[in-house]
């Protein structure tokens, strides 16, 4: 059975909180394991609510340094040294939800026990942030009224695994399954070749999450996506808003749709809805004329790759 | 039938939230027009959820400067404004309260469409900050780690009711009705006196409330607080955490009832349980040994003064 990876929503809303949509926040789990994207405010109490295992956390990801996507951060991490965190926590970010971070510390004046290394990402190019033994990650320039990077989730390749058959009939050392994991074929002592394909299975493909939000509909110029299985993208606006979400750096739910089939992406979430839409259904609508495999996210939502 | 009064619990929690109790605020509701006080990470959210009318806040007053109270203000003063607010807010808070709010404007460079006026308050005795046509509002000096302040909240007192019968009965014009109100007897041009009492119905006893957190146990020593109806006191810890509340500026349940006891309070609340707490309701049986009417708050409560 494959590792789950799941999305867990905490927050769908765009910059005003609304009844049943906090602002921006998510958890991607990889094999149980939580990393943080963006923390708007009430980010720690929806991560209780949902059932999200907080103290796991080793790793955020923060898209831009607006409010909406870092008003919780400051209140999590001070709850982190209230109940004695020791793990150090890492957080990619632009350097100015650093600065943030700084301003609020000096007021409080308060003292961390417990390292916060903060990593600056660039808005200059696709680029390689983060490894760790589950996980890849990539930060992707989006196009907002402030510098703001989607994130590429990708898993790591695994090795592919020996038949268990062919160590017994070969009689395979260490050295020899080396070779073999790394793609090459087995020479026996007769000097037959056993052909690769013949000693392994391959491990299944690697699967991929992207995070884009808040961006005009700009991703499709990144090969990287190409082909992700799962893409949540902005859709702050219905298509009749086109203008004002160009304005604004914002998508429509169209757009979204539009990136997701130009991204052969196999299905689509859409959120970060504009508090005026009271029901988001029209928004999905107008995405699945373009892209059927949609869906409108909600607070509390949890959404597997398959 | 007399206008309610009630206390809406936003948050009841200490420093660090729980599923249950977010951090400090609430909104005390006088025929119907909210009152904030304190304003802990969430409390736009908690008033939705809650069914408070955020949008008739004008005036908020804010204790101390720590993080649990203050860290939901920036977020909600920002979705008054994407909101298109043009009503004025007045906040009453320590000046460091102030700052705070200056470095986050700065930092997002936000534009304020409406007026936000701070008004600093002192550490320095019972002060008068607030009075509007129902209610007077005065500070009490609390003893934390840092200047901090409790509020009496008080009616005003009305004017006496005229009889109607006394209306007809002596054609009282308006001039006299003022007299009468003022207290004055009303004189027949027989030269007979009709005593006061018989001529108005008098307005019933103003009520008060009184918000008290975060402290150690000091405010019996103010004589304004005397016979209050309804006290919020603070009981992070229980009996046994006595050093712990000293140490930290905070009072244990025991102590909340001993002011409650001091003071004469009608009723007292108890909230801002530290998140050690899963039941408070040992901290709630140890304050009711020595003040029998004392109840542990909730996030979502609604505590009406009869």
């Amino acid at each position: 059975m494959r590792d789950p990876i799941t999305v867990t929503i905490l927050g769908s809303g765009a910059a005003v909180p609304t009844p049943k949509r906090n602002t921006s926040a998510q958890v991607l789990s990889v094999n149980q394991v939580p990393y943080l994207i963006d923390c708007g405010e009430g980010t720690q109490t929806q991560m209780m609510r949902f059932g999200v295992k907080q103290s796991r956390i080793t790793a955020i990801f923060i898209s831009h340094h607006h409010g909406d996507h870092i008003l919780g951060l400051y209140g999590m991490l001070s709850s982190y040294n209230l109940s004695n965190r020791t793990k150090p926590l890492h957080i990619y970010a632009p350097s100015e939800v650093h600065r943030f971070f700084v301003l609020q510390k000096d007021f409080f004046g308060e003292v961390f026990n417990y390292d916060i290394v903060f990593h600056p990402i660039s808005f200059k190019g696709v680029k390689e942030i983060y490894e760790d033994k589950r996980i890849r990650v990539t930060s992707l320039p989006l196009k907002h009224k402030v510098g703001c990077c989607g994130f590429l989730f990708e898993e790591k390749e695994k090795e592919p695994n020996i038949n268990k058959d062919a160590i017994e009939t070969y009689e395979l050392s260490i050295s020899d399954i080396k070779r073999i994991k790394d793609g090459e074929d087995h020479i026996l002592e007769d000097g037959r070749v056993i052909p690769n394909a013949k000693l392994v299975t391959q491990a299944q493909v690697p699967r991929k999450y992207v995070y884009c939000t808040d961006t005009a509909p700009v991703i499709d110029k990144y090969d990287v996506v190409k082909g992700v299985d799962l893409l949540y993208h902005e859709a702050t606006f219905d298509c009749k808003q086109n203008l004002l979400a160009k304005k604004t750096g914002h998508s429509t739910s169209v757009q979204a749709s539009e990136i997701a089939k130009s991204v052969d992406a196999k299905r689509l979430l859409i959120g970060h809805f504009s508090s005026r839409y009271k029901e988001v259904s029209p928004l999905v609508a107008e995405a699945k004329e373009l892209f059927p495999n949609v869906e409108a996210v909600k607070d509390g939502g949890v959404y597997t790759i398959e």
